[in-house]
C-alpha cells in the first residue's frame, strides 16, 4: 500500500468507530476567518406579502400549528433538517405573521426569546404575561423567554408583523423547551398601556421597578422611536450607520430582546454609509424608503417591506437613493456574541466597496 | 483602690497611649439600631431665599470661593469641623446656588459627585466636560466626579438652583480631591442640546453610546419628568411614595448621580402615604404644592421651596393637604448603602404614625 | 385539488422561494423538551489508545495539520459537514492528542477556548502566551481563546492527553478565527512554573494579579486536585456527584475554561449516585477506577481511560463498582447555557433509573 | 459697617439658622488633595501586650461588654465622640482581643464586617454561623456582616488576636445595627474543619458552592499563606510590596472581608521597597522580622507585634533591616474606595523618600 492508501484505510476504520483525524480536517473545521454557511440574500415584499396573504386562505392559527407565519429560509442553511431549523442567520429565525380580523392565536411559552416588529394593520393586541399590548405599524415588542404570550385581533383589517426568535441557536444547542398554556388565551391581569404608561421618557425609572427588572418595557411605540431619531438627527450621523438607536431594557441598558439585538436606523437622503463588518449577523427589514446595500461586493436594491440578511463577518454598507429619509429596522445576534466574548468588528479601509455584481433574486443567489 | 478606681486609673493610662477599652465603649459604638446624629429638620423657602438673595449683594462667584451657595447645616451635625463639613445628612451636602445675570462661575473638577435641581430662572447654562446645558425650572442635571464644570448666565433674572454633593462622605473618608481649570471657563466642544437630542425616549439608546456609558445623559428636563409622572398616574400610586420615578443612567439603569440617588414624586391631592423607614437618608425639596411629612412622629408642614431632611432609619410618611398635585424632589445616599451592602427597609405595621409634635423651627429643633 | 393538494402545492412554491410555513414545522422545530441529536455513547480506551498510537506511525504534527489528534464523533452528529464539526456534544469537540518524544507541535491561536487533561507520559510542555507549562498525568490545563500556544516534547515516552474545545459551538455560530504564529514555536518569556508558583492555595491572590485577571492560572496539578478532593472527603458526599470540584479562575470564580466547564469527581467505593438531568451536556473521561453510568435508562460500563457522553437533558447517574475510589474527569457547556440563561436542572424523583438496556458498542448505539 | 463687618454679621445670622456660606468654607471642605485627620502612628507590641494582659485581670468577656479588646485610637481621630469611634483609620477599627483559658465570649451579629488575625496561643475556636474554626498563630479569619459569631477557649494559654472591623465607616454613615444572640453561645451545626476541608487549593471550588458564595472560606491557615508566599518567592518581588498575596473569596475573587481588604507581605532580607501612595488607608501589623517604614518622610521602626497606620494618600515605603524574611500583615479600606470609585494611586518618582524625622512615640506624634 502507498502511504496515502494506508491513510485512507486508517480513516475508514476511524470513521467506522465514530472517530476522526484532526490533522485531516482541521483546516475545514478551523478556518482562518468565519465562513458562515448563511449567505447574503434578499426577499421582495411583494412576494412575501402575497405568500402571507395566501396563507390566510389556507390555514388558521390554532393549537398545534400555533401561529400563521411564513418564515425566511437562508438558502445557505436550508439543507439543515428539520426545515433548515427556520434559519435566516446561524442563530436567528424570522418570519411574517398574519392575523386576520377576529382571529386569536393560542397562548404558549418557550425558552426562545422573541421580538416583533409591526408591519401593517391595527386593532390587534398581544398579551405577554398578563399585559395586553396593542400593536401599531412601526411598534417594536418583546416576548422574553419563559413568558406566556398569545394574540387577539379585534380590528377589521389584516394584521402583519415580523417575528424574530433565536430558534436556530436554541435548536442547535439541543435545548429547546416549549409549553402550551392550559387555556387558549391567558387572562389579562394588568391595566391597559401598562408599559407605555411606565416607560415613556429616557432615564426615568418607576420607583417600583427598582427590584423588578426582567423585561419591564413590553413595547416601544413607533412615535417614540421616531422622536428619538429626530432628536439624534440634530447631530452628525454615524458614518457607517447614519442615525441609529438600539432597543434596550431601560432598567439595565441590556438588549431589550435578551439574546436578540435590535435597532432602527434612519438614513437621510443621499446618505452613503461606509463599509464595515462584524462577527454578529443581522437581518434587515426596510421600514420606509428605497436604496441599496452592498454586501460582500454584491449590490442588493431594496424598498419598503423588503427583508435582507447580512451574514457574519460580511462587509456591508447602506445607501439611501430616495428623495426622503429611509428607515431600516434590523435585528441581530450581537448579544450572543458578546455573552460568549466572540464579537469583533472592523472598518473597511477604503470606505466603500467595489460592486462586483447586482443581486437579482433566486437565479443569482446560488453561490 | 476599689475595682472601679482601678479601672478608671487603667482607662486613663490607656487613653494616654491612644488606646481604648472596647468593653466600656461597645454599647455606644455599636448601637442596636442606627442612631444617626443627623436630625429631622426643615428650612422654609422664604428664609433660605432671602439669605441667598442677600448673598448676591455681598459676594461674587470667583476663583477661590468658586460658587455663591448658601448651604444647609443639619443641626445634629454642625459641631463637626470644618463647617459641619456642610452635612445635611451623614453623606450629603446640599445648598442653594445663586447666579446673577451676566455672572460666570469658574471651571473646576473634584472627586465628589454633584447633582443640580433648578428652582428659578432661565437663560443660564452649565458646561460639563465640553457640553453646554441650558437650565430651566424643574430640570435635573448631573455633574459626575472628575468632569470639568462651570456656569454662565446669559439671562436677565436671578437663577437659583439646589446643589447636592457627596461632600461629607468623601471628606469623612479623608480622600477629597479638587482641581481648578487652567482657564476661568472651559471651551464648549459639543453641539447644543447634546444630551436632550440623544436621550428623549425610554429604552432607545444611540448606537454610538454602546461603548461610552459614563454619564451619557447630562440633563433630565422637567417637561419630560412631568410626562413620565403623568404616564404613571394612569396606574395605582405606590402606597408609600405615590407616583415616583428615579433619575437613572439610561445606558445602565444605575443612579444618574452615581453615589447620589434622586427621584421625583407626585402626590395626588389628599394622598396620605403609608409610613416606612430605610437605612439610607434623604433630602427633600418641595417642587410644588403643600402638605406635611411625619418624621419620627413629628409633623413637618411644607410648601413650595421648603427643604427638609429624613435621617437614616427614621419612620416617615408624606401627605398632600392641598387642592392639587404636590411634587417632591428628593435626593439620597441609597447608592452608597447598596454599594456597601448596608441597605435595609421596612414598612410601618400600623400604616400611619401617631403625631407627637409639630415642628416649629429653630426653637423645637433642639434635641 | 383537495385542500391537502393545495397546501402541498403552496409549500412547493414557498420552498422554491426560500420560505417556509411555520404551522407545518413548529412542532419539529420547537419541541416540548430538548431532543438533542447528540446521543449517549462510550468509547473504550483500548480502542482509542490503539488508534492514537497508530496515528503516531502515520503522521507528524506539522504546520497545516497542526496537531496529531484522534477526535470523537458523536454518532448522532456525524452527518454534519465537515467531519461532524468534530462534535461530541452540540457545542464541544474532544479528542486524544499524541506527542512523541522529540516532537514539536506548531504555535497558533484561535477564538475557540481549549482545555487539556493529561492522560499519559511526562516531559512535554505546552507554551501558552510565553508561559511554559510542563504536563503530567492528571494535570488540567487551559488555553483560553486568543492566546498563542504550542507543544514541545523533551521526554522519552509518548505523551497523550485529552483536548476539549468549543469548536462545534463556534463553527455553528459561523464565526471561527484561526491564525498560525509566524514562527513554528513562540518564545518563552516567563519563568518556569509561573502559574504553579503563583497559584497554589485557595483564597490567596498575588497582589499583582488584582488588575490582570484573564486566565491567570494556566495549570491545575493533579497533586493539588487530589488534595482538594481528599479534603472534601472528610465531609458528606453530594448524593448525585460524590466529591466534586470545579476548575475555576481563582481570581474571579468563573469557569477556568471560559465557555468550557470542567470538574473532577471522586466516587468512593460502592457509591451509587442519584439520577438527575440538566440542560447542559457533558463529556466524561474515566481517570481511575471502574463502574458504570446509567444514561437515559441505558447502562454504560466504564473503566480507566474510557470516554462517554451525556447529552443535554438526559437522565444520568454514576456508580462505582470497584474496590477503590473512582475518579471521573468531565467537561461541559454549562458556562454557555448560563451565559444565555438557558440552564435548568432537576432531580429524578425515584432516585435511581430502571435499566432497560446495556450499551455494547456500535451495534446497540443506533437509537 | 465695613464690607467685612457686614459679612461677619451675615455669617452670624446664617449660622443661627443652620445655614453656611460655601464661598467662605469651600477651601477647607474641598481640599486639593486628601487631608485625612488620621495621622501616621505606631504602637509597640510590648506596650500593647502589657495593656492587654492587664485587662485580663480587670474584666471578663460578658454579655454587654461582649469582648475583651484594647483598641487603637488614631491620635488624629480620637477627639471624635464616642471614643473616637474606635478609629484607627477613617473607616477601620482595630484592636487586640484577649481570651483566657476556659473563657467564652458571647454570640452576636452586626452589620459591620470583621476580620481576625491570630497573634498568640492555640486551643480556642470561633463559631461563625454554626461553623467552628480553631485558631492558630498566623491564621486569618473572616466574620462577614450579619453572621452570628462567638468564641470559646479550650486551651491552657492566653489567646491573643488582632480584630479589625469597619466600625467607624458604619458609625459615620449613621447606620449601625447590632444584635445579641438569644443564647450565650450558638450551636455548632457544621463538621469541624469545614472550610479547611473545602478550600485548600487554588482554583478548585466544591461543586456545591456554585450557588452558595457568601463568604465560603471562613479561615485562611498560616501554613497555607506561608506556602503561597514561598511559591511567589521563586519569582521577582514587586518593587513596592515585595511578595504579597491578598485574602480573597475563592468563589468570586472579591475581598474576603467584603469591605475590608487584607494582605500578607513577605519582604526578603535587605528588601527596600519603593515608595507609593494610594487613596485607601492601611493598618499594618508586623508578623515577623524587623525593619522600618517611611510614611510621609517620617521613619517608623518596627519589629514583631508592632502596629502602625498609613493614612490615605500618604507616601510610604517598607524596608527589611533584619537578617531574615520579614512578614507584614495589613488590612485596608480599598474595597470601600473601589465600590465608591474613589481609588487612585501613584508611584513616587524618585523611588525613595528623604527621611526628615524618626518617630519616637507619643512625644513626637503631635502634629
Ligand atoms: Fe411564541
Ligand atoms: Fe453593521
Ligand atoms: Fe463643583
Ligand atoms: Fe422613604
Ligand atoms: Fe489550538
Ligand atoms: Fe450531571
Ligand atoms: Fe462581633
Ligand atoms: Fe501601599
Amino acid at each position: 500500500m502507498t502511504t496515502d492508501e494506508r491513510l485512507q484505510e486508517y480513516y475508514g476504520r476511524l470513521q467506522s468507530r465514530h472517530l476522526g483525524p484532526l490533522w485531516d480536517s482541521l483546516q475545514s473545521i478551523m478556518t482562518k476567518e468565519p465562513k458562515p454557511r448563511a449567505i447574503p440574500y434578499l426577499w421582495k415584499w411583494r412576494d412575501v406579502h402575497d405568500f402571507v396573504m395566501e396563507s390566510g386562505q389556507l390555514v388558521t392559527p390554532e393549537r398545534g400549528g400555533e401561529r400563521r407565519v411564513v418564515f425566511f429560509r437562508n438558502p445557505g442553511l436550508e439543507a439543515l433538517e428539520p426545515w433548515g431549523w427556520g434559519s435566516l442567520t446561524h442563530t436567528l429565525y424570522a418570519g411574517v405573521q398574519l392575523l386576520l380580523p377576529g382571529e386569536k392565536a393560542p397562548s404558549h411559552r418557550h425558552n426562545q426569546n422573541a421580538i416583533r416588529f409591526i408591519l401593517e394593520g391595527s386593532g390587534a393586541y398581544t398579551v405577554v404575561e398578563g399585559e395586553r399590548v396593542y400593536m401599531e405599524e412601526g411598534d417594536f415588542l418583546i416576548t422574553p423567554a419563559g413568558l406566556w404570550h398569545d394574540h387577539v385581533h379585534e380590528g377589521d383589517q389584516p394584521m402583519l408583523w415580523l417575528d424574530c426568535l433565536d430558534i436556530p441557536l436554541v435548536y442547535e444547542l439541543g435545548v429547546t423547551f416549549f409549553e402550551a398554556h392550559p387555556e387558549f388565551n391567558q387572562p389579562v391581569t394588568r391595566p391597559d398601556n401598562f408599559s407605555v404608561d411606565r416607560y415613556s421618557v429616557a432615564g426615568l425609572r418607576p420607583l417600583q421597578d427598582r427590584e423588578n427588572r426582567y423585561a419591564p418595557q413590553a413595547v416601544f411605540k413607533w412615535s417614540q422611536t421616531k422622536l428619538a431619531l429626530d432628536g439624534l438627527s440634530n447631530q452628525d450621523p454615524d458614518p457607517v450607520d447614519g442615525y441609529a438607536v438600539e432597543y434596550v431594557n431601560p432598567a439595565t441598558g441590556e438588549a431589550a430582546g435578551h439574546t436578540i439585538g435590535a435597532m432602527m436606523q434612519k438614513l437621510p437622503s443621499n446618505f452613503h454609509g461606509q463599509a464595515h463588518r462584524h462577527v454578529h449577523g443581522a437581518i434587515y427589514h426596510v421600514t420606509r424608503g428605497e436604496g441599496y446595500s452592498v454586501i460582500g461586493g454584491v449590490r442588493f436594491d431594496w424598498q419598503k417591506g423588503d427583508t435582507f440578511v447580512i451574514p457574519n463577518w460580511a462587509w456591508h454598507e447602506h445607501v439611501n437613493t430616495g428623495p426622503s429619509d429611509a428607515y431600516l429596522f434590523s435585528t441581530n445576534d450581537l448579544p450572543v456574541m458578546e455573552a460568549l466574548h466572540l464579537e469583533r468588528s472592523e472598518r473597511y479601509t477604503e470606505g466603500h466597496q467595489a460592486i462586483s455584481e447586482r443581486f437579482t433574486g433566486v437565479e443569482s443567489s446560488v453561490l
